[in-house]
């Protein structure tokens, strides 16, 4: 734990107290979403101290010059970032003709900031001395519309105390932002147009090379005491438009200044219509008015949390960190547009080109299948479907062919946004992860038509990419892989990573079962697919070798397979046994010696037995968790979950909650001393994980749900829900017993640790 | 071979026909240097087509700042570039107030390069017609004086032909020069003071940061019939100063500009007079004038070409190759100063921070053991040395400890250069190459005194780190060596690389004999050093065991030492079964391809039967030739010289010719498109060991000197000079005989083919 400044709370993240030292990380951990826009959660007021400026529209994005220090053949030229939008938050406030700025203020008291999770709605309040001595007392609120998800509402509130002021509020609209993160420091918009009129400002302009047309926007009215103020004609300049307002404020009297801003962009309107279609926007908002927008909002977060909330008595960290995963995740996808993702900083930060991991598919995709339905899951699926192309020109450039994809390591339009070889290049296990999620979409979901549909032509990309990868060794007598990164990114360059192989094996046998059900059952779409992919029986046979002969490396001393060739070379001294001023060894230690040592960065054989646990037996789990834990150093976000979700089934319980509790609270308590940069957004969802999957044991058997529920000691009771096919089921677990709920019309059979149990409409059955 | 342009010479290096293709690879070939600075060949007026400028001090550099694509723990902030220093080789000549510009001209005929090895002279003449349509014909000298190293001089000859002309010639300073070669774009420079008087200027500038004081400074003079011309008062800007010369020049007459210029350092003299001292230079030479110096040029020229020539009959070809790379090699480096070392670039370019490579201990130091004397490998190793505290330091940051040194993979000043994690922290056999170079320069030149003087720290040090950069696996019982790169550098962080781990041994049991024999024979130096150090028999003890415990792989199937662990589950595929199209792999596969391949870049087993092939017989050497050869694709510059020597040991003519023609011609030929950012300096000593070591058989077995002489069938005959121990041996090899000739007053006895031959001064013995 980095930081222990938030305070702990059921529904709300809060900080008290203004320290200038914790406004980057804040402006992380306050950040708000709705799925097509966030912010970062800076001040709209003038700001000089340290900031972290970030805006950010979903899908748009810049195409930066690759920056190494000694270029690789088959880096791409050029990768997406994310990029930092035109601001529309801001608000400059001068009292008596100085700008108000926390940063110079002679005293500020009462600052507090609270992130209301259960509305969705983020507040700040504060008092202050201003740097020529006004008293003053402030309150904003700001949240993003789930309802009309391309505008978001401010209210400045701004009372004088003692003394009269003068206050001129300016809202404006910026597009002179540049990025944190940016390569060249390149220019990265152009803008076209400014307009304004009335209490209205427009700015259009479109990404340099990408092109992405864009229309940030705002309205802003001023109010005091019930009257509305007449702005002032708008100032512009190349970038920026502004309103400004002027009111003599009484002591002890407050006045109101309420903006509605956002974008409206090309991906859902036509280019010419940006700007009409934001007016037309700001005339609903404006006829709706801030508070009864902010209903919806409060609304639409309930329907949210109907559905998707985890509920932990007895335990309020635990609590807090698990609805702060789950918000998160709905802030930055919410499942409605299939050529989105999940950035692994959602809108909170730029750190990362491009927006999608493998941990959509290894992660976020059951947490989408639980808590909201198949159809986001297959957008998710689709999304890669409508990539395939590029994966196979990806492969291509890698020197593969006949149509085998490689996928990237990590992307936003399908184009690889990496340039690291060991990983680019060599982490290559993200391509069956793309597999297993297809499998794991039909497992839950029970619907086999994406396969047919698009999952197939997927899948024989892929399998025809690890028939090529592999290299028979005449040595071993069997296909090894050579030269690859397994998810433990602490090894590089490494043979026969047993996760790699075991999955490549995986994708190939997957892909030829679907082959033969698709065939059967969808002859259409087979001969379809065999049409354009020109696979011959020819070809499987010879996938078929590979996966049949496919080596993997073991210990017959300790029972165990290995984590790559030569694992058992190293100086195998557990974790524990190292001193604590060496951890965490990503900032004590070389890269070099790194490598050398036996640590693992997340699970990486244990991801193995987490995807394909029914391989294997408890027993097998044991040996193999007894064996790599002790050497594993969790330095990856996406760590303590799976070994959360092992350890439970183990039944070791204490373990399992703290790792529980480090997944959950990683960003809350900044574990790994960077929130700044952003929140860990994709690993949200493994926590989401832990619970359902770790301590409620919960999994797909024969098409049924099965349950093993426990609970931590320190909890006294939790309970969540999931939609199984069209069943919403709550489950609730305390030390004494768990209930289960079926929520609907259609009754419906599970598993309770291994016994059949029927659920009945609306009926609460307690085992 | 790229280009062939070069016209064949014995001598000279010659470029005929103007193509402005061309320019920027003949900058990099006629490149000179005289060991303090050196130049690209830029022209000296105005060129608006394709350049690449560049003029370098030796020991000049800055420290830029490192760029990554991704951060590893290790990497240096900063690290020194190779500094293009303001230029005073330039000359703006205008002709009827238009800039002579050969980009614009509108005809250029006989053009004509000439780069006279002998003498040490480069020689440019051309005719053209102007753009505002003056017929001229220029021919152009230049050279940097070996006799006074901190000057240059260029005589500018203009014809005008038909008809009358006015012509200005604006010889100039300018500090407001660029690197290509820097990452962020930084201002290297910071000029402090620009004076001039009469026909001299200077510009007193500094290097940011590293702060190197400089004066660069010239003098022009300008001569029309016979008279000399008076300059106009000097033009001065910031960064900027020139003079001016203004003449009416007949149809048919000749005007002649003669520019001395150059450096001087502060290495050399105290800062404050860096500026007088160049005063004082210039009188020295303009004294002289440009005829005397140019004599004292060719003088000081041929005294090197006397000892280091070497002479080829019947093969132009060659002839011109290794005259050419001797050539350079003095070019850039002649051993007068211990901080000074030999840059893989030489004055030739900036490409790479830095100026040390394990090169100079792998292939530069035999070159100059034997064609200068002892002194000069001496100052190399000191340079070594001086630099011990700071490879003790880079060892510590990379998490070594009590005194472990670990050299940088290439530096200026004793830090790291170079920031690629599989190179910079795993390319660790660099630090073996420096051991290697204190038993060759013993074993060459039989003074011992560098060994207790300097030598055992240096080799305490290394010991160290490979003690500690070992450790012992439990499952092979034996120390092994994880993650490092060997001298192959298609392959990246493999485990017991063999060749690093037979030098590691071999480095350990190295020091423990010095140890003693230090112990026994220089007592004093034994227990400073041993007080100095803190080394204990305990420690010793570790070490030996590490060395006799050592792993290295090996295949009873093939009997032959492996690569590393798993070279075996490679698809061996040879590179003569590889299609012409996929060469060279560099260029034609991604790096992820290239690593997975067997294929080899440069001798690396090899590298070790090379550096210790007393320890392997003539039928270990065949049967690791035999099967690593094959695999081989030479795409280092380092790499044919290798094999071209144990080519010619396995009594392989045709192929040892072959390997010799691609290292000697590298340049010339540009094999690897890419000559325009410079020569590559170091692989030139290769070429030299190529002929000595390779045709000539040369070793030096138990104090005394040994040749098993062979030729080429292309060749008439050959010989070549070595320095041996004060005595100089002169060797001839026909195809009928070999015949010796010992020049210098003391006998000296030899084996030829295995028979002892005495040699008496000044008698041709014929074997």
């Amino acid at each position: 734990m980095n930081q222990d400044y938030i305070k702990a709370d059921k529904w709300s993240i809060i900080e008290e107290g203004f320290d200038q030292e914790n406004v980057k990380s804040s402006e992380s951990i306050f950040s708000i979403g709705n799925g097509a826009m966030g912010q970062r959660a800076n001040f709209e007021e003038t700001y000089t101290g340290e900031t972290f400026q970030g805006s950010y529209i979903a899908g748009v994005y810049y195409p930066d010059k690759t920056r190494v220090g000694w270029w690789k053949n088959g880096y791409p030229e050029y990768f997406a970032k994310v990029l930092n939008a035109p601001n529309w938050i801001g608000i400059n406030i001068y009292i008596n003709d100085v700008a108000l700025d926390l940063a110079t203020c002679k005293k500020v008291s009462g600052f507090r900031r609270e992130l209301n999770m259960k509305g969705g709605i983020y507040t700040r309040c504060f008092q202050a001395v201003t740097s020529n001595n006004v008293e003053i007392d402030v309150i904003v609120k700001r949240f993003l519309s789930l309802d009309i998800d391309e505008v978001g509402a401010i209210s400045y509130n701004v009372k004088v105390l003692k003394t009269d002021a003068k206050i001129v509020f300016e809202p404006y609209l910026d597009g002179g932002i540049t990025n944190e993160d940016s390569n060249w420091d390149d220019k990265f918009w152009n803008i076209t147009n400014i307009t304004s009129a009335n209490n209205r400002a427009f700015i259009e302009a479109h990404t340099m090379k990408t092109n992405f047309q864009t229309c940030t926007f705002m309205q802003a009215s001023l109010h005091y005491n019930g009257k509305e103020v007449s702005p002032k004609p708008a100032d512009r300049s190349e970038s920026f438009v502004s309103i400004k307002f002027e009111q003599n404020v009484k002591a002890n009297e407050s006045v109101v200044l309420t903006k509605f801003g956002g974008y409206t962009v090309e991906r859902n309107h036509p280019n010419k219509e940006l700007t009409s279609v934001a007016n037309l926007t700001l005339d609903k908002v404006s006829d709706l008015g801030f508070e009864s927008l902010l209903e919806k909002q409060k609304a639409s977060w309930a329907s949210i949390w109907e559905m998707s909330d985890i509920v932990i008595e007895g335990d309020i960290k635990a609590q807090q960190g698990i609805r702060f995963n789950i918000f998160q995740l709905n802030q930055t996808y919410l499942g409605t547009d299939s050529r989105l993702n999940i950035g692994p900083k959602g809108f909170t930060g730029e750190k990362y080109g491009g927006s999608t991991y493998w941990d959509t598919e290894a992660y976020c995709i059951p947490f989408y299948m639980a808590t909201k339905d198949d159809k986001v899951a297959r957008k998710l699926l689709k999304y890669r479907y409508n990539h395939l192309e590029k994966a196979i020109a990806n492969a291509k450039k890698l020197g593969f062919f006949n149509g085998a994809a490689l996928y990237p390591m990590v992307t936003m339009n399908g184009e690889e946004c990496h340039n690291e070889w060991e990983i680019t290049f060599e982490e290559i296990h993200r391509n069956g992860a793309i597999a297993f999620a297809i499998h794991n979409y039909y497992r839950y979901t029970g619907d086999y038509s994406y396969i047919p549909e698009m999952g197939l032509e997927v899948l024989i990309g892929i399998a025809r990419f690890w028939h090529q990868r592999v290299n028979f060794s005449e040595e071993k007598g069997k296909y090894v892989m050579l030269g690859v990164t397994g998810p433990n990114e602490y090894e590089n360059n490494v043979h026969n990573n047993w996760y790699t192989n075991y999955l490549a094996k995986w994708c190939i046998n997957y892909t030829l079962t679907q082959l033969d059900k698709v065939k059967s059952g969808y002859a259409d779409d087979y001969h379809r697919i065999i049409g354009k992919t020109k696979l011959t029986d020819r070809e499987c046979e010879k996938w078929k070798n590979v996966a049949d002969e496919m080596y993997f490396p073991y210990s017959k001393k300790y029972g165990v397979f290995l984590q790559q060739d030569g694992f058992l070379d190293k100086d195998l001294v557990r974790v524990d046994e190292l001193p604590k001023t060496e951890r965490p060894i990503n900032q004590k230690w070389s890269w070099d010696r790194i490598l050398r040592s036996p640590y693992i960065k997340q699970a990486d054989v244990l991801q193995g037995f987490y995807f394909f646990e029914e391989d294997f037996s408890l027993e097998d789990l044991e040996k193999h968790f007894d064996f790599y834990e002790p050497f594993t150093v969790h330095e990856s976000s996406l760590s303590p979950c799976v070994h959360s979700i092992q350890a439970a089934k183990l039944g070791r319980m204490e373990q399992a909650y703290n790792f529980y509790l480090r997944t959950s609270r990683l960003d809350l308590d900044d574990y790994n001393k960077e929130v700044e940069e952003g929140l860990h957004i994709t690993s949200m969802a493994g926590t989401w994980m832990s619970i359902v999957e770790g301590f409620g044991g919960m999994r797909v058997v024969d098409d049924k749900l099965s349950f093993k529920p426990q609970i931590p000691n320190q909890w006294k009771a939790y309970s969540f829900k999931v939609n199984f096919r069209d069943r919403i089921i709550k489950v609730h677990v305390t030390s004494e017993n768990v209930s289960f709920q079926l929520i609907g019309s259609k009754e419906v059979s599970i598993r309770v640790n291994g016994k059949k149990v029927e659920l009945f409409p609306d009926k609460l059955i307690t085992v």
